[in-house]
């Protein structure tokens, strides 16, 4: 349903033409041509820096579970509705589910014994896995283990499905670039078979992608194009986490390999090409020890961090919030963003996703690190 | 201001749980706690391909410019208005300033002697002159001069300003990227220098960039770095003109140089990488002979067309009309376009811009050539 | 000692001018000038396909291995020589110690308690480990263990020494692009410190590098910048090993990983950006087994294998030889190759450096596959 | 015909072992399994810095074209000859046809009404025509006119062939990577048609190529991927004219343009990536002014010059020579090189080709600016 635009002589940091039936006049034609100027938006449109819509805001894990667990009794899994999710919806971005601009972020929930049903689209998506096992997704017909502490990366347009093969339900997050590609309007999506072989159904170990990808430094000769998206779908908690204490061990022997003091950083990466997992998503672990704090941060873009483990404090913006395992919260475009672990947790672990490469990828990508100056 | 989302139990292709109280419960805690469940949203959310919110839309230059000539006797130019440019507001895009989802098309003006103030921003932009003469835009320093059917670029962050050092008022369009910068939050300003220096004001027929870098295949060995926007900030309407015309006589001897047959076409590119004069959008000009018509293309993306020269027909989706020079139209993601040149014409000439570079840097980019299957 | 070309009516496949009075003057004429026609030339100038100066050779690593160790008793290690390394000399090519035109290859020898000094050079460097333990090659002060089936790239202008900590001596294989570097004139050398720290002196499990790099997929993002050698200072074998196993246990699951039955194969590579560990150098472990061959491969440059481990029998060219554990051969640029694992031996484990990254990075790279036609 | 190698206790800056009978049969052990110790080698073989094989050496035009001339009249052009070029032999590259390690440099001649057959080959080529006219090159049927000041490139794999249309002998110089295809191994030559069309015969003032590459900043949307080697065959000097003279232009209105006061230079570019012409052979022209020299540069590679227009001296390493019009000379590795144009000269125009663009590719390229510290 079209609407024509209402152009009014807005209060605006911008200088305005005087009112005048003229003015007017020329205003009506506008609207009726389907034009509005810049001069009465400017101030909007174009700002000194990045004056997000979104907001500060922060999930809590107990009741996401709660409803997650709710939803499991009350909705079915199936064709057309695809996926028991449900996305943390930004409140400030006009109803619609998007944890930032350009980021979905959902709980799902898989009841013991359930199948979400195959399908693949373009939007990149990952799994990551606060607590719990039992569900393996399956990717072009590899099963691949979903456990504490693990990261699955699902590039676009891959086949996929996923079935509990436990005896309790199991939640996890979803991470999708679903807001980005609405907006910017390059989606596709097509429904996958109704059933799985047996084979695809198993619940190995490790997973194919692992088997001929996880070997730190080596890749298969078979295989030795660039891909745009990791081929490895699953990084282990084990691997993940002994990274960071390494981090945090060669900085206590006097070596520079930290974010900061007391900031150990990893993020997931493509084997084959060494950049971002996700042409469009950037995912990482992040763990402060006790008593550290991160440098303030404010960067162009979004992110989404979950607690993975421990407790802490964090601040975006003007907010601030004591955090805990599986609390979510967003850092919305250029505002600032540190987060402290407490004194008495032994470390803060925080998964993080963001839309820095779309930026990199344009040229648009700034960041300030430090306080700013008053 | 925040607003709860409202879940309802939309009719949708998607299956939905049964209605029932708890259900509603369930719903109403989600709204409480900034959720939305994926089963209410999919379809609208993953369609199975690019539903434009956008509508395929003309703007006939007539109008435009009675409009923009009405505005400059009423409007003034200055600092905090900035410009006088007046923006095609597709009319289902929400009542915003957007040409399409990405992109920003607008008809600038100025009088006679009359000064644009100089900023600079994130956003790039471009301007493309459909007639006239008379004004420069000083960019850097560096005065550029802008006559018919001249390509102006101007990458993100260079300061610049307009000057119209003739007797005759003067329009052009301006293309940028501020609705993708305005929903991915990437953007910055800053107000420039009160008053150019006389030399930056004066009207040299080619500018320092031209002299620098409008030479074919050669760059100046003081500058081998690889540059993300281009260096060379006029592309004039005589080469421009040419290569068409030698596209099409190189058709006509028999060698396949075209686009399809009797549809030449050149591309704007940066000389320092060969690639986009901009990193988030394409400029192009086409020529379609008389008689002629391009083939059917579908793309993810959306354009801008602005008639240069000629007549014809174009067909975009379901629209189709006919265009004649200076008129505008718009092609929404995945919306089938056809031009086609009268028979009466000699040739037609479009000026094109897309957002097509943002989706290959991410790897979205897909295109259909031909009519597609029934 | 300049020399002046001598020119001679050569037969050759190119058709030559008659021989006559003048002709001679001519050819004389050239000579005192410093020129010489392309036309008695060609034929080996511009041959239809590489024609490799090098041969087709083989070295057994039981004599390699008893005369490096003669050397040990009778050569000291010290500044000035530097390394006790004993290079591959291909017979045709001019008394060279070059294994191929592009590539050096040696044994190294270190005693008991003897130290390499510390030194740096552009030339990029690895080193193997058949057998053996001890060493450590301290590298930017980050000593780095070297154990059995390890391979420890070495990108050019990193200090670097060697120390033997152990009670026996120790021998391994280094391979650099000595050849490439010298017949291109590219190299710089600088001598280092005399004496390591007590603490780059020790004998850790792990070097800094692997702590900080070794972990499948990860990387730390204090260090996100694409580096053109591999901060990887060690691929272990047990991670090789588990990564050749893998693929030959999924091709026998009916996946096709491998590069042809029976032929599994793994590319060390460069986290940081997924491509070689070396610019120059391309390493790579084969395993072949028991009764499985290679397919024939024919390609630009020349690549040395060393037999890691099993036996079996290979065919380079016109040559073929029955091979064995530490056996080294050469196959020159063009020449077809096939390996063979015996039908006695479990597998048959190659490790191979080439200089194809070379070619790649030119655009002059090319190759056949499956026997030639006759 | 294989030659064992010959070690013997060389004066060298290594420290060696002490002789003794043992060490003279340890050295006649190597020899027989043809090996090479690296502690009798080390200070030929990793030198401090480039010692390049290759001397500084001048052709003077005069010497070069009467030769070439008499070559005419004695020496047919023909299939298997393949073509009347005659190649600078530097006189301490072992009487090769090498002007530098790695780079081919030839004059060609042409009598009126002959045709050199057509022919590909993998080495990349160019012409640079110093005077004349009347001779075209076909490639891909493609026919290119040849005329003063004019530089032709010829990416690999391209057929080609040369006729002169006119009624006087034509000479200009060929450049290649001969050498460095010959050395590393991959080259691959192809004979072409006996005989070309009636069309490709004929003599376009402008090929193709430039009427469908040859307008700055433009490409056709018919072919927008990138392609290794330029597709642009010719680079007029008009346009290196005016190029080089805007420059200095510039230059004396203030802005810094130029390499160094007085000197201008344009690189030879490929329009698909902005990169050299050819991946192994970078091409520039020069220009001093009247009076001025350049800064004094020292760098990894080698050139080869021709003096295109004007007087001036040249040094090179400890050589100087006073230059003119069709002179040659090569600057070897890392020898420090300055030109200075005379105070009777309006300006020195210097033609220059390198093999830069390999060391760039490889990581290895270092150049140093200014007089180096005594």
């Amino acid at each position: 349903m079209p609407s024509s635009p209402t152009i009014t002589t807005m209060p605006t940091h911008a200088a305005q033409p005087d009112d005048s039936p003229a003015l007017q006049a020329l205003y009506r034609g506008f609207e009726q041509e389907r034009l509005i100027p810049l001069w009465t938006q400017i101030g909007d449109l174009m700002p000194m820096h990045p004056q997000s819509k979104a907001s500060a805001c922060l999930w809590r894990w107990k009741r996401l579970n709660e409803l997650a667990a709710e939803a499991g009794r009350l909705v079915p899994v199936g064709r057309g509705g695809e996926r028991r999710a449900i996305a943390l919806a930004n409140p400030t971005l006009g109803g619609r589910p998007y944890a930032t601009p350009t980021l979905w972020a959902a709980i799902q929930y898989l009841m013991p014994g359930e199948n979400a049903p195959e399908h693949r689209h373009t939007q990149h998506a990952f799994r990551f896995v606060l607590e719990g096992e039992g569900v393996w997704t399956v990717v072009n017909g590899d099963a691949v283990r979903m456990s504490r502490g693990d990261f699955l990366p699902q590039g676009g347009w891959n086949w996929h499905a996923h079935h509990n093969a436990a005896t309790r339900p199991m939640a996890w997050i979803d991470g999708l670039d679903i807001p980005f590609a609405y907006t910017t309007e390059s989606q596709f999506f097509e429904m996958g078979r109704a059933t799985l072989s047996a084979d695809e159904m198993g619940t190995p170990q490790l997973s194919r992608s692992e088997r001929l990808w996880a070997h730190p430094g080596l890749r298969p000769v078979s295989q030795t194009n660039d891909s745009a998206t990791t081929p490895l779908l699953a990084y282990r908690w084990v691997d993940t986490d002994r990274a960071l204490n390494e981090q945090l061990a060669l900085e206590a022997e006097g070596h520079a390999v930290t974010l900061s003091p007391g900031h150990a950083a990893v993020r997931y990466s493509n084997p084959t090409n060494g950049r971002d997992v996700l042409p469009t998503v950037r995912c990482e672990m992040h763990r402060i020890r006790s008593g550290a704090a991160s440098v303030e941060r404010r960067e162009v873009g979004s992110s989404v961090y979950q607690v993975f483990d421990g407790q802490g404090s964090v601040q975006v913006g003007a907010e601030r919030w004591q955090v805990e395992k599986g609390d979510m919260f967003v850092v919305p475009s250029w505002q600032p963003f540190t987060a402290r672990c407490g004194a008495d947790a032994p470390a803060l672990d925080l998964f993080r996703f963001s839309d820095t490469p779309i930026f990199e990828a344009v040229h648009a990508y700034r960041v300030q690190l430090g306080a700013a100056q008053a």
